[in-house]
C-alpha cells in the first residue's frame, strides 16, 4: 500500500475512533506482527482499535473505500496466525470492546462484546452460580470474540463441548460493512446454520462484534485424580476403557515422561519421573454421587497397570495436580527456548500408534518431542522443541510438523482441535479436505466476501486478496522455501 | 413438466435403477405427494428409488439433464413438508439403501446409507452397549438421512443433543452430480463447517447418501418419574428449578390437561384428571449414583407444589409414563380427528408467558389447543385440533398457528425446534430471521445449487426453481390466499 494511501485512510480513521486509537508508527505497528504463533510475522499498515460496532463499521466501510484488507484481533493468544496481517492492510483490534452487556440467570445467557475476556465472562457469572464452559488454557487474557473466530476449546472440551456448543447468537459486521445478527436466544438449529458457519471461520465471513453466550451451573461436586501409567499406551487404553465404562469425565488429561520429568525440574512437586505418563482424570457433578464414577475410575486405571494414583483431598491439591498439567508447555522452555505445538487429532483408539509414530519422526529428525493430550477426545498437542537461531533445527521442525499432520491425517484424524488453521496450516489443507471440500469453502468465501477482503489468505488455500498489497514475507514460508 | 419429456426421462432413469424402481403411473405418484405434514400436497412427475451413491449420481445427473427439480425423500415421517415436491420433478427414495456399513464398537462409531432407521443403528449397535442417541418419535420409521436433513430431536435431546452433535460425517451427492464427503471420523469442527452446514439443510443442498454416526454407551441406570403440578406455570417452574440445580436430565416432557385427559379417556391407566399437567423427568447415569439427582428433583418438585410423583419401580412402570407421553398426539384423536402440530421455541423461562398466551390466541380462534412440551429446551408441540372438511376451522387453524410462531418469536425463540422449517414455515422465515441473514442463505443455496435445481422453494423465501414445472398448488396455500 503506498505511503500516501496510508496517510489518507489514517486521516479517515482518525475522525472514526479518535486519534489515539489509530496506530502507524514502526514500533506501535511491529506489536501487532503476530499473534501466538510466531512463526509467521507480517506487519499491518495500521492498527485501528473501534470502541463500539458502529465504528467497527465505518472502519469496515474505510478499508472497502480504499481496497485495503483487514483482520480482526483479539488478545492475539491464538496459535495459527489467525489474526497475522499477511497481506498488510488494518488490523482491527477489538479489546476495547470490553463490556458485558448482560447476564441472564433465569435462562442462564451472557451477552459481551468481543472483546471481553473468556474468564471475565465467567467471573461476572459467578454470583449467580453460572459459568462460561469453554476453558481455553489462554482463557484469562482470550476473548470471547477470538474463541469465536477460532471455535475455541480446552481440556473441558470432553465433556462440555467446544465454544459453538455455548454461542446462541452473535453480531457480525460483515466484509461489507453491514450489520447482521446470526442465532438466537434459544435452541435454535434451524435451517441453513449460518451462525455454526460464523463460528470457528477465523474472521473470514466477517467480524464478530457481540455474542451471547449459554452459562452453566457450576459442579457441586469435583474429583481430581493423578495417576501415572508405565507407558503412554497403558494409560491411552486406560482413557479408552473409562468412555467405554460410560463414564465421561469433565476432563482426561495425559502428559509423556519428557514433558513430566521437564514439570518435575521446574516445580518440583514430586513427581514420579519413571512413569511412561501421568494422567489426570477429573470428574464432576451435581452431587455427592460422581463416587461410584470414581470407582470405575480407579478399577480401569489398575486394570490397566496404573503405577498408582491418587485423588486431590482437597482444593489445594486439585490446584496442585492442575499446576502440573498447566506449567506444560511453560516447563518445557527448560529443554529448549522455543516450542512449535500442534494439535493433531486422532481417533480414540489409534493413540498408541500415533505416540510411536510421532517418536520415530522425532528420531528421524533428531529432535526432542515432548507430548501433552487432550487424551479423551484425541486431541494431541506434540511440542517440538528447539532453538529458534539454528535454521537447519527450524527446517526439520517444520518438516516433522508437516509429517506428524500427515500421520494424524493417515490414522483417520484431521490437521486440528482446537487451534484452527489460520495460515500455520493452509498448505495443509489438502491433506484433509477434497478439492470438493475446499470448492464450497472457496464458493461460501465468495458468497460472504466478494472482494476478498476480510481476512484474506486463512483456511482456504490459494484464495487471493482484492488489496493492492501483496503477500508479506513470512518467516516459515522463508524457512520452507528457502526464498 | 409435458408428458413427451416425462416419457424420455423415465427412460433414461430404467436404465439406471431397472424398471421396478421407477414410479410414474398416477396411483404410484399418489403414495408421494406429501409427507408427514400433510396439508401442504403436491405430486412428483417421477419417482425413482435408486439402490447405491452412484446411482444417486446418475440420477441426478439425469434431473441436470432434463432441467428437472428433484427432491430426496426418506420414511417421509417429516413434519414440515421437507420431502413434498412443490415443483413436481423426481422424488427420489433412498429407502433402498438401508446397509449398515459398519460398526466400530472400539471408536464408537456406526456408518450407514441414508435410508437405514433411526432405531436400526441402535439395534445394531446394542451387542456392544452402545446406541444412536437422536430419538424422535418418529424413529422406529425416519432415517439417518431424513434425521440429517432435519437436524432431528427428541425427548432426550435435552441432554444428548440433536443429530447434528452426532454425524460425524457424511457422503453427499452434490446438485450437479459430483460426489464428496463432508466432516470426518474424528473431532473436526474446524475451518468452514460444511458437515454443520449440511446437517440441518433439509435437502437443499444436496443428497446425503451415507453417514458415519457417534455412538454413545447405554446408561447402566435410569430412573423416571411421573408428577402431577396443579397448572403448566407451577410445572414449568420446576422444570427450570432442576435445571438451575445443576441437574441435567435425560428427558423432562410435559403435557397439559387437555393432552393428560384424552390420554386418560384412551389408556384407561389412571391419570390425576383433575391436574394442570402432567411432567415426565427422566434420569440417566452411569452408576446407582443418581440417587442424588433424584432428590434433588423430588425436592424442587415439592417446593413447586407438585400435586404429587411416582418413580417408576421397574421397567414395566417406566413403559407405561413412557406410553402416557408418546401416546398423546394419537389420543388427541379422540376429540378431534385432524391435528396441526406447531414446534415452537421459547427461552425457558417464558414458559408461564406462553402457555397463557397460546390459550388465548385458541379461545380467540374458537379452537381447542393441547400442549405437549419439551420442556426441558422451552420446545413447544401445540396441538391446534381441527376438522379438515371444515374449511372455516382450517382457515383459523392457520391463522391461530402462525400467531403461536409469531409469539415464540416475539419470546425471543424461534419457528422450529426440531421440525424444520420445510414448505410448511418458509414464508414465516422472515418473522425469525433478518433479510441479511435470508441474504446470507441465499448466498450459500445459489453457490451449492446455482439452477435451484435440488429440492427448490423450501427454507429460504422467494427462491424459484430452475424447472420448466412451476409450483403446484398446495392445499394450505389454497386455503390461505382462498385461490
Amino acid at each position: 500500500m503506498p505511503g500516501t494511501a496510508i496517510s489518507a485512510l489514517a486521516e479517515e480513521l482518525v475522525r472514526v475512533v479518535g486519534k489515539k486509537y489509530v496506530l502507524s508508527t514502526p514500533s506501535s505497528l511491529a506489536l501487532y506482527e503476530c499473534d501466538a504463533e510466531t512463526m509467521d510475522v507480517a506487519r499491518p499498515d495500521l492498527v485501528v482499535l473501534p470502541r463500539s460496532t458502529l465504528e467497527v463499521q465505518r472502519v469496515v466501510e474505510l478499508a472497502n473505500k480504499f481496497s485495503v484488507p483487514f483482520t480482526a484481533r483479539g488478545a492475539a493468544t491464538g496459535l495459527s496466525g489467525g489474526a497475522t496481517t499477511i497481506y498488510g492492510g488494518l488490523s482491527i483490534v477489538l479489546t476495547r470492546m470490553n463490556r458485558i452487556l448482560s447476564i441472564d440467570p433465569k435462562d442462564m445467557v451472557a451477552q459481551a462484546e468481543a472483546g471481553v475476556t473468556n474468564l471475565a465472562v465467567s467471573h461476572a457469572a459467578a454470583p449467580y452460580g453460572l459459568y462460561f464452559a469453554p476453558d481455553p488454557s489462554s482463557q484469562s487474557a482470550s476473548t470471547i470474540g477470538g474463541n469465536l473466530a477460532e471455535n475455541s476449546g480446552g481440556p473441558h472440551t470432553l465433556k462440555y463441548g467446544m465454544t459453538v456448543h455455548h454461542v446462541l447468537s452473535t453480531k457480525v459486521v460483515l466484509p461489507d460493512g453491514s450489520l447482521t445478527v446470526f442465532g438466537g436466544r434459544a435452541k435454535d438449529k434451524i435451517s441453513l446454520d449460518l451462525l455454526g458457519l460464523m463460528v470457528g471461520s477465523e474472521g473470514t465471513l466477517g467480524i464478530a462484534t457481540e455474542a451471547s453466550v449459554r452459562l452453566l451451573p457450576k459442579s457441586r461436586f469435583v474429583e481430581t485424580m493423578l495417576a501415572y501409567f508405565p507407558s503412554v499406551a497403558t494409560g491411552g487404553q486406560a482413557v479408552s476403557d473409562i468412555v467405554a465404562h460410560g463414564v465421561v469425565p469433565a476432563a482426561m488429561e495425559m502428559i509423556d515422561s519428557v514433558t513430566l520429568n521437564a514439570v518435575e525440574d521446574y516445580l518440583h512437586m514430586g513427581l514420579n519421573r519413571a512413569a511412561g505418563c501421568l494422567l489426570v482424570v477429573e470428574l464432576d457433578g451435581p452431587s455427592e454421587s460422581i463416587h461410584v464414577q470414581r470407582q470405575i475410575v480407579e478399577l480401569v486405571a489398575k486394570e490397566n497397570a496404573a503405577l498408582s494414583l491418587n485423588w486431590a483431598k482437597d482444593e489445594k491439591e486439585r490446584a496442585l495436580i492442575w499446576k502440573a498439567r498447566k506449567t506444560s508447555f511453560g516447563a518445557l522452555g527448560r529443554i529448549a527456548p522455543h516450542g512449535y505445538v500442534l494439535d493433531g487429532v486422532i481417533p480414540r483408539s489409534k493413540l498408541k500408534e500415533a505416540i510411536e509414530r510421532i517418536a520415530e519422526i522425532g528420531e528421524k529428525h533428531k529432535l526432542t518431542i515432548a507430548n501433552v493430550y487432550h487424551a479423551g477426545d484425541g486431541n494431541l498437542h506434540p511440542c517440538l522443541l528447539y532453538h529458534r537461531e539454528n535454521e537447519d533445527e527450524v527446517q526439520r521442525v517444520m518438516l516433522a510438523g508437516r509429517q506428524i499432520l500427515e500421520l494424524c491425517v493417515d490414522l483417520g484424524g484431521t490437521l486440528s482441535g482446537e487451534h484452527g488453521i489460520g495460515i500455520e496450516k493452509v498448505h495443509e489443507m489438502p491433506m484433509a479436505f477434497s478439492a470438493h471440500d475446499l470448492e464450497a469453502m472457496t464458493w461460501i468465501k465468495k458468497a460472504f466476501d466478494p472482494r476478498s477482503i476480510c481476512n484474506p489468505g486463512k483456511i482456504i488455500p490459494q484464495l487471493k486478496s482484492c488489496g493492492e498489497s501483496g503477500m508479506r514475507p513470512l518467516l516459515r514460508h522463508k524457512l520452507l522455501t528457502g526464498c
